[in-house]
């Protein structure tokens, strides 16, 4: 059955790949599944035929005959326990790879969030710069226990799985903040993530809708 | 096998059930499975005998022989996919209980946390008042869009399900901040999560431990 997920037809970071339809195209990319992608403008997000499908008008939507999904964590999880690859057979360890894709969206993103989104919302207001090491203290306590707990190991877990994959795409939105950097252990686990073939042919295809390049399914 | 959850020896919310133990509480109550509970100070949680628990160093945390897990989504998750009654039989009705999961803990609660984290942490700050209103501003457009998706439906996609779980706990932190009332479907949706036999187990357990009450399992 075809697979069709959608993406912005007008990306924010024009194709850095920190859009959310990145985590769904590297986990399709790793178990070997084409899928199609149509676009969407941001008017289009707003309106009932994108609401059908995602109630909150974001991106990435996925859709496969009759099942609509949304929320990018839980399709990466579908296309996980769908296909072998980004999750390890044996039960207990595929629990705990299910933890780490719940703690890269549940307990490193929102903090990184709030900091694009204080940059992106209050910019101009007169306490910006102020809170902005409150911000970036929240960032930093996660990513010291996010490093304690990698130590060097290669991965989070175990092999790769779903869980770094998530992990690696919330880590990348840090790139260019001056954060991150000072996590030498977590620049490289991000390094590995980004040297994954799968990682590379999925930030090809984003790229390709904002350079013009046909876009590959 | 027996579960060892942990939760706060003592709650920032005296037993309100907004701490993080009452989903698990609750999930394993509606499966029917007992559990014993290890209550830790907020000091053993910076230790590591705690954190080779949960590397971010919070509760819940779930023990069943040599599993170990932390996240409450995923401890909820590992408890739906073992036992029966949180997550339905069919595949694609399955994948989008587990979309409300991910929405209610990646989408909806994050705002509600910042508005958490602002009163606890910025109180004091010249600011604070003044970004109240963009705190609440992005609640509401959430709560905006999923009691449109909700509509007159008892629960988000067909029976009760972990992601309703999940989203009447997320909701619930809401209570007495003058913002879930506005939305009087979503605080009957909320009612109607509390009413269900389990919830009321769960919630008794946890606030047993604050009144002294011999806490069950």
């Amino acid at each position: 059955m075809t697979i069709t997920i959608t993406a912005f037809e007008q990306s924010p970071d024009q194709g850095q790949g920190q859009a959310r339809d990145m985590r769904v195209r590297w986990a399709l990319e790793e178990v070997g599944q084409p899928y199609n992608v149509r676009l969407v403008s941001f008017q289009a997000m707003k309106e009932p035929a994108h609401l059908s499908r995602h109630p909150f008008g974001q991106i990435p939507t996925y859709e496969e005959g009759d099942l609509v999904l949304f929320e990018s964590g839980a399709i990466v999880f579908h296309i996980a326990q769908r296909h072998a690859g980004l999750l390890p057979d044996d039960a207990n360890a595929r629990a705990r790879a299910i933890v780490w894709m719940f703690a890269a969206l549940s307990t490193v993103e929102p903090p990184i969030v709030e900091l694009e989104a204080a940059t992106l919302i209050e910019r101009d207001k007169p306490w910006f710069a102020d809170r902005l090491p409150l911000l970036d203290e929240r960032i930093r306590k996660r990513l010291d226990e996010l490093s304690a707990r990698l130590g060097d190991a290669e991965w989070l877990d175990g092999a790769f799985s779903a869980g770094d994959l998530l992990m690696v795409t919330v880590l990348r939105r840090l790139e260019g903040d001056g954060i991150l950097e000072d996590y030498p252990s977590l620049c490289a686990y991000v390094d590995r993530g980004k040297a994954r073939p799968a990682y590379k042919r999925a930030f090809a295809a984003q790229l390709a809708v904002f350079t013009g390049a046909p876009h590959r399914g």
